[in-house]
Formats: structure tokens, sequence, C-alpha cells
């Protein structure tokens, strides 16, 4: 069992009508039904939490932070309206332990930024054409159930160059009908926590309805909740 | 529950008293009393079971290794004697998921070596000072419950450098009474397989018999064990 | 200057004549010609031999082997016939320091598997279309000279799943017109050596006549060249 | 020839004359002419400007950003005095391809956090005991003309846990006296540019005076000097 938080900026589902008709609910309600049941209708009892910009503190206080194993972030059109304050705050967790799963635009929000160093830069096109993501590293446990690819028939594009660090484990390496690719599921180590970043899931396109890309949101929030470990002692000795 | 074999070249325990006074019933009983309690008395409920140089094909039969899903590994002055076929068939394994962990003056293995690619030399002195072996990686499983480190009185030392390639996590890095220090502690993935170095463990000291260390190499066998992840599939596409 | 030694196995361009009409005086040749000489016409400097499988020793004897900087290596239908007493020293020479790049096919050599530890297994289909290389890391001395990608009209496809330890630095990533991704620019270190995987070139296509294709093999051979260091100094210490 | 900008808090040698005794023109002029001339006398030819905290745009204005192949940066007291607006000038022209050598107590700057993305922490006590830095990656660069180890008889130590990503490459490895250890010299990409932190460098021990250290500092500047590659192009395609 895992506590859960789902970040959404949840703007776009109730500014613009054609996002609304694919997630009705908002994206976070999507993505916490993916994560409560598995595709055979068994349930996975994680504990599970949704949050967005528009609350207060943008409904990450240190209270839901600090109960908090795995934060998944979904932003675009808002980033910079994220508090530095709740930034600082969801940085000194994933050090000290909590996984972040950051979802596709979440490339470019601050929290990701942050903790990456660079400018999380790419190309894009916003094309409608097919992206098949290629399982690069079998043995990982984010691609576990997973066939040797998934085909997503409509998505925006996403190019490279990626301006981050050199991913710890490429798992996903996706291939475009327009001829471009892209690292797609990068995982890394930052302090105790854990960080994965999966590409896909546009706004306008019914990603998080795949079941193979439920599957690996599944698979990443196991592989992203804290293990323990030994403690991190800093300062000064005697 | 994970199945375990503790491969030990298992020689020095029948040749030397010294070494007999220690080890008894051979390094690999040691071992397998280590990983099937905790320090509480609690039962890990792994299935436990060694193979030994000597034995036909040293014990790793196709049927052992199918059914092994991590394999410890204790050698020193008869890895020449490991035939070829059993490395391969070991390196195989690997790559298909089994973890490895090898111990100590297993660096100069086999296996190891195989599955490194390089020399996996390293500096040497007989010289039963102190080591302290300090976590540098607190967020790894590995390292969960321990201190900030870990003191054995009395040690073989391993200096740098050490030929192998950088480790995919560094989790010990060790200090040395006579001024050396070493990468005591390094993580690998070859193929869907992780692999663990772990450097303490002399025939003439009772490094296995330390609380520490055993908690060490009970974390490691939960961490190499296999996890389920997606087909491995090679050769020519439709 | 750098003492390069590019090493093929010369069979395919003796055995068939459709190999013959684009190699006419062995794929040695054509790389020897696209190291010699920039596009612009001025010359490298580098100091160039070939060796072929059916020389004595492979052409690769200890003294050819002492005076190499950097190692090419180009095989395909005969690795098997590769003598392990030359990979021994080949190896032990990039531990050393040599560089070695690895083309195409010669994923499947003995030197290469010798060093990475893994099957270095892959998909493969031999279907004639496109592949676009893009530089996935814009920094790297590789990419030198390159706009962001390397259109390739015909080639064999390789697809991932490719069997090799994660890279240290992941350089080139191609797209395929048939669909798949493959990492086709990989990065590691081995002892003090440098090695580069780079998959363009197959027999029958004309890859190594390619401009692009022929600078990012000239990048590779400055980028792999032998660095001074410190001593490799291994052993019993006082 | 490489154009190098020194940058240097210089406070400690303003305010203590403790530290004025050992640095009497500021570490950055100890570090210049380390910088400028080989252990033999001959130049290096490098193009040498210093920076400090109380110039305007703390000798950092675009200007010499814009002219500076490789930064190195020493700063301890006044950390939090640096402008942020400087801060994201650095962290861009890293990204860029500017080399990044950060010193001793650098570790808490405001440039190395951001672009590590972690706090950068580890323990510490000023105890004025030996420091052993051991070459654990001989082939490298940055290793080149030393021995085996560096001793320091005198020093403040660091130790682990060192909160930051898994380096690229380790290159030393440190021994202290009392019986911590400390990875002293880490290497990283991020973006274009290429990182280097380096432990050694008290105000009030003259690190910066020892010729094996200076022969580090000479090396990572090479080493660190941007390479030519391809352009970094993100954003829209067509």
């Amino acid at each position: 069992m895992v506590d859960v938080t789902i970040w959404n900026e949840f703007r776009h589902e109730r500014e613009d009508d054609a996002v609304a008709a694919v997630y009705p609910d908002g994206i976070h309600a999507t993505i916490a039904d993916a994560l409560a049941e598995r595709a055979d209708g068994t349930k996975t009892g994680h504990e599970l939490r949704t949050a967005t910009l528009d609350e207060p503190e943008h409904g990450l206080t240190e209270t839901v932070l600090e109960s908090t194993d795995v934060l998944l972030w979904w932003g675009h059109e808002a980033h910079d309206e994220v508090a530095d304050e709740v930034v600082d705050r969801v940085q000194e967790r994933v050090l000290e332990g909590m996984g972040l799963i950051v979802l596709h635009s979440g490339h470019y929000s601050k929290p990701f930024k942050r903790l990456m160093g660079t400018t999380c830069s790419l190309q894009y096109r916003e094309d409608g054409g097919t992206e098949r993501l290629w399982v690069v590293d079998p043995g990982h446990p984010i691609a576990d159930g997973l066939e040797g690819s998934i085909e997503l028939p409509r998505t925006e594009m996403y190019g490279e160059p990626f301006d981050v660090p050199e991913p710890d484990r490429l798992v996903f390496n996706s291939w475009f009908e327009g001829g471009e690719v892209f690292r797609s599921g990068c995982c890394y180590r930052r302090g105790s926590g854990r960080l994965f970043y999966f590409r896909p899931g546009h706004e306008t396109y019914p990603i998080y309805e795949n079941e193979a890309i439920r599957r690996v949101l599944r698979n990443a929030v196991e592989w992203a909740a804290p293990r323990e470990g030994a403690p991190r002692t800093f300062g000064e000795r005697d």
C-alpha cells in the first residue's frame, strides 16, 4: 500500500471544452482511477489523494507532503504560478525519500527543473501522429507486464534533444510517426528519492485511458515508493 | 521469499586449521545462517541452498540455477578450477534476471570478471587492520537498518584503484586504518540481473559473524531478487 | 595525430559481388579514406593501418596493438573465427587505454561481448528502410559539426532491446522507417580505455561513403584516443 | 589556450589575519598562479581573469561569462549574498558549454546546488588532520601526472554522506586520518557543460600551494574546457 498524491494543474479541463470532453473530472481523476484498480479489476489498495493548483498551497501542505509516499505531477500552462515555497517543500521531500513521477508537459514544471538542474527543454509538434514506446530495459520493474512496445495512435510529438542529465536508467524510448525519437521513460535518484519522468499524456488525447499506460503508472508508483535505508546525517562531527 | 544459492569454494576451511576454527562448517554455512534469521530471531523464510566447488558441476547444475533467484559467490584460491561451462550458465542466468552477490576475493572469480569485462584488480595488504564501511547512499535499500558506518576491527585491506566499470550506484566506501580507501559496495545491472559486489569477508576473520554485515547480506538478497519485467525478445523481426 | 588500426573481417567483399561493388577494396579501405581526409580536403594526419581476419594473428600482433591508439572493428559472418588469444590482447590493450570503436554488426564480435559482459543481442530486419540518427547529446565531441540528425536513406534496421550495459553516455538515438528505435551511438569507459559503439554500416549499403557518417568516425577517433592519466598499479602493498 | 575566470568570495582574506597570512592576495590570486605556470616553469598560456563577490555583479557580467570557457568557484561564508540573477547566468552558460570547477566549501554555493538539484550537504570536522586523495580512475585526464595518491598533511575533514547525484565519474576518493572517507573529485555533465567538484582547499591551510593539487587544477581546466558539438535546438518543429 502506497500513499499517493496526484497533483494536477487542472486548468485546461475547466477552460477548454475539448479537454473537458476527454477528462471531465480532470486528468487527476482519471489517473486516480488508473492507480486504484488493475486491468483485471483487483484493487491496488493504495491511498489516493489529489491536489490541484488553485487549492490553498496548491493542495500540497506540509501535512499532505509528509504523508505522501509518491507524488505524481501534471502541469502545462501555469507552471509559473506554482509558489517557490511549495517547490522547496517538494524538493526537500524527494531528497528525504518521497517518489516523484513527472508526466508529459511536467518536464517544464518547477519541481522537475529544480531537481534536474537543467532547462528540461525539448522539441515538439502537436500533430496527432502515432507514438510507439519501446521498452529498452525489459528487466526494469516499470516495464512489468508490458509487451515489447506500447502504441499510441494519436499523440503530441516530443523530440530530442531533451536537456536533462543522462538518466540513471532509460526504460522507454519513443518512436514518432513524423520521424523523431525521444527518451520517454527516464529514472533518476536524487537524495533518497526516486524520480521517473514519463512522457505520454497530452490534455486532448485520452492517453491515460490506455491500459498499457495505466499499467506503467501503477508500476511506476510501486517503483518510486520509498525504501527504508540508513539515516541521512549531515553537519559537524565530533 | 527468495530462492538463494550460496556458492563457496570450500577449500580453505578443509585445508587450513586456522580457517576451520573460524568457519568450521564452511563460509557457506555461516552465510546461510545469516540469511535464515534476522537479528531479532525472526525467520526470513528464504529457501537456502549451498553449492561448492568440488561437487559435480560445482553444485551449479542447470536445474539448480534455474530455480535460483539470487546466487552468492565466495571464492579465493581456486578461481581457475571453475569450469567455463558453469560460468557461461551463471552469466546467462544473470542476464535473464538472477541476482548475483559477489563477496570479497570473489572480485577475481570468473563469473564476476566475465560480467564486468575488466580485470577486477585491486591493491591489498593482509595486515589485520581496522576497516570502516561508510554508507554513501543512505537511501539505498541495501543500507536499510544500518547506522552511518560499520566498523570491522580486523580485516584484510583492499585499496583503490579497483578495475571495474563505474558502478551504477556506490553504496559503501571503505576506510582502512593503514591509509587506504575502497569502493566496497557496488551495484550493477547486467541484462535483467542485479549484481552487488560486497568487499568484507576474509577467511581468517569472522566477518560473516558481524551482525551489521549479516544485515547487509540479507538486504542485498532482497535487493538482488528478480523483478518482473517485459519479455527479452531478440532476433529477426517481421 | 592518432595511430589508428582499422580491423575488418574482409570476407563479404571477396565472396559476394554485390558487396564488392559497394566496397571494392574492402570496408576497411573506405573507412581509411574517411579517416585520412576531412570533407574540406584537409588531411587529418592520423597514422592509418588496416588489419583483416585472414592475416596471421588476424593482423593484430602484439607489436601492432602496442602501437595502436584507436582500433576500429567491423565483423559480421565470422566472429567465431577470431582467436581468443587475440581477443585477450585487444581487451588488455583497451583496459590499458587503447580506444575501441565497434561498428554495426560488430555488436556480436568477441571483443565487444568480452568488454560488455552481456549478450549484445538486438532485433533486426534487413529491409532497406530509412534511418534517422538523432543527436541526443549535442555537447558531445562525437557530435561535433553535425546538424540535429543524420538521415540514411537505405539501411538494415536494428531495434531495441539492445542487451548492453546502460551506456555512460548516449550520443545517438535512431529512428527507423519501419517503426523501431535504437541506441545507435553508445559511449563506455572500461579500465583506462574508451569504447564507442556506432550502429550504421551494413555491407551492401554505402553507409561509409556518407559524409556525416565519415565525420562521426573522425570525431570518434579523436574522442577515443588515449589520454594521459595516472599509473594503474595493482597487487600487494607494503 | 583556455579563457578562465577564477571566482572567489574574497572575504576571509580581508577579515581574518590568519587567512591573510596564507593567502595575502586572496585565494583567487594563488589559484591564478597555479593555472599560469606548470611545475617545470613552462607557461600554460591560458587567459586568466579573477572576479570576486564585492565587485559589481560579483564580477560576473554577461560579457565576462560569455568570454569564459571555464569558471572556478571558491566561496564559503557568504553564499547567500550571491544574486540569483548571476546564478541564473552561470547556470545558463554551463548548460551552453562553459566548464565549472567548484572548490571545497563551494559545495554549498548557489550555482553548484542549482546544477545538482540536491542539498549538497556533507559531514565535516575542522581538525587539521591528514587527508590522502586516492586516484580511483587512473585513466582519467584529471589524474594525469599524479602518483596513486596525494597526501595533504593538514586539512579540514569532509565526510560521507555527500548529498549529490551519483557522479558520472569519480576520480578521487579521500581518506582522512580521523576515520572518514569522501568522494573528493566528482565529474558531471549538465547540458553541454562539464562540472568538476574538487574537495581540497580550506582558507587556513595552504592547500593551493601544494604542487599535486595545482596539477589537478590545471588538468581540470583542460578537461572542463568546452568541446565543439552539435547545435542545441529546442522548441516547436515544423
